[in-house]
């Protein structure tokens, strides 16, 4: 039964994952799609493409779908629903919620795609109960939520949690996308960043199973480098060993700042598991202060890669 | 008239100022200490010391005294009033409100010496009337203060807003004191490392005001440094805008983090003014991300030096 549905959409910066979630929030039925696009216009296709095919199959079965939730890797002003600046996606200054809900049908509500995560993890998932926490997403870039004394916080102008550009070495690599800076934690600790890693192992170690990828003419991407890793290719898995130091400065940094519970770890570098997590906690225990170093947890997230759709869903919901 | 008094303490890294504070946060009586201590029991001793001559001046005239507040340079357990970790005095583990109330015989209440200093500029200062605000003290070391959401913040454990240890250059200087990280805001931006970027400086320019001040024999200090810039030595000049550099990219990190209104610098070194806060500006306008960068403003704290020992006086009006 999908009852009182509404749709969750995750528009990452490389794929779209739409859902139908009942308010139980079990999914219904998955559509996904490529989301790389030359203009809004292109995006917004994409976006009702997907939306069409998820209410086809629910709505034919029982009920119909009520609202539709959209997290994107943007600043939102979710007052007016416009994507005020986005790193991956040509939507600046697109009053995308107006715009989606026009051509869907339906009421549409939009919210930064991490700030979603945040949400759902922080009400049924890794970071339940919580007063403090701290939700990194790593994708192509770094998404990042923020639970602060009991709430969502996302900042005074809506712009806030942008825990991915969090410089970590001032003097590092060029960051991406439409960030100015140099060695943000997105910069040395993305999917990105894990694909420019592992070539560079792959070219030195031409005899590990990265270097028999790249001499067979493979894409070096990270979720091959996990698949490797997984199967104990010892170059991928150092290659996701440095990804995981990078990211134990940055969750240090965030567990001196804030003193969290818990600091969630989603997106689909996550994949890799123990592989990323371990490195990550070897330098916040390094690195950073007691007792907050010793309190907080370092954990996936819940709901993996289905964070961000489920919380678009919980947005919906709330909206409704 | 001074009635209905409290004492505010701020226990800085060096120095302690104690003053006798009204409901009107008008300060009547001032006593400074040097601060550093082989132990706790020699940092109690320099607290009830500085009590006693404000309280002894105060209470001739007008009224009696009717609590003490003490910001203390600490992670603090502000339920059992304990010192959890200190980085720059020997108070781990030491009962230093109970221990501070007996020996005073008035109630005391005890907070990190940021969070003091960050509550008296909320409520009535730089940061009045803002729902998301940062504040730096930079001196010996780096304190931090948030308010996020409307709230003062302190994290799940109260052990938060510790913002001088988030590394801004992962393979940079070892950091100060207890803290076991390298390349800490800290490490590149507090007044230590503006005497190390000084005496640098003094020694590469012989003829600079820097360097006749070192060839003279003189200890070459923060208030040193800023004394000589400020008659235009072009060398000291040069030492607080890299200071000022590191500082922004620090406080762009927390612009992307928390998109604050208002980021407040306080501290010792606030003392040079645009000549630290014009190149932190410069800084975050080139390397934070829009449109946070646009919106917050970074300011000096409207109560100088005296913020601390303020936000001191009202946690004990608070705690009353």
């Amino acid at each position: 039964m999908a009852t009182g549905c509404v749709i969750g959409v995750d528009l990452g910066g490389t794929k779209l994952l739409a859902g139908a979630v009942d308010p139980a929030f079990n999914v219904h039925h998955r559509a996904t799609r490529p989301a790389r696009a030359a203009d809004h216009q292109a995006v917004l296709d994409t976006v009702v493409s997907a939306v069409a095919e998820v209410r086809d199959a629910i709505e034919g079965a029982s009920g119909s779908v009520r609202a539709v939730g959209i997290g994107i890797p943007a600043l939102i002003d979710t007052a007016r629903g416009i994507a005020v600046m986005s790193t991956h996606l040509p939507l600046a200054g697109v009053p995308f919620r107006d715009l989606a809900a026009e051509r869907i049908g339906l009421p549409v509500f939009l919210d930064n795609d991490a700030n979603a995560a945040m949400l759902i993890e922080w009400r049924h998932g890794a970071a339940r109960g919580c007063s403090d926490a701290v939700l990194l997403t790593i994708g192509t870039g770094i998404g990042g939520g923020l639970v602060v004394g009991g709430a969502l916080q996302r900042g005074s102008q809506g712009a806030g949690a942008e825990l991915g550009h969090m410089v970590v070495q001032a003097d590092g690599p060029r960051c991406n996308g439409n960030c100015p800076s140099r060695g943000c934690l997105e910069s040395v600790c993305s999917g990105t960043a894990l694909a420019r890693e592992a070539r560079r192992l792959a070219e030195e170690r031409p005899a590990s199973g990265l270097g028999a990828a790249l001499a067979a003419g493979r894409e070096i991407s990270g979720p091959l480098v996990t698949d490797l890793a997984h199967d104990g290719d010892a170059a991928a898995i150092e290659a996701l060993a440095a990804i995981g130091r990078w990211l134990g400065v940055g969750v240090g940094n965030l567990v001196n700042m804030l003193n969290p519970d818990v600091v969630v770890i989603g997106g689909g570098v996550i994949a890799a598991g123990e592989l990323l997590l371990a490195p990550a906690r070897a330098v916040v225990a390094e690195r950073a202060l007691s007792p907050s170093r010793e309190h907080v947890r370092i954990v996936p997230a819940r709901f993996g890669a289905e964070s961000g759709m489920l919380g678009a869903a919980a947005l919906a919901f709330d909206g409704l």
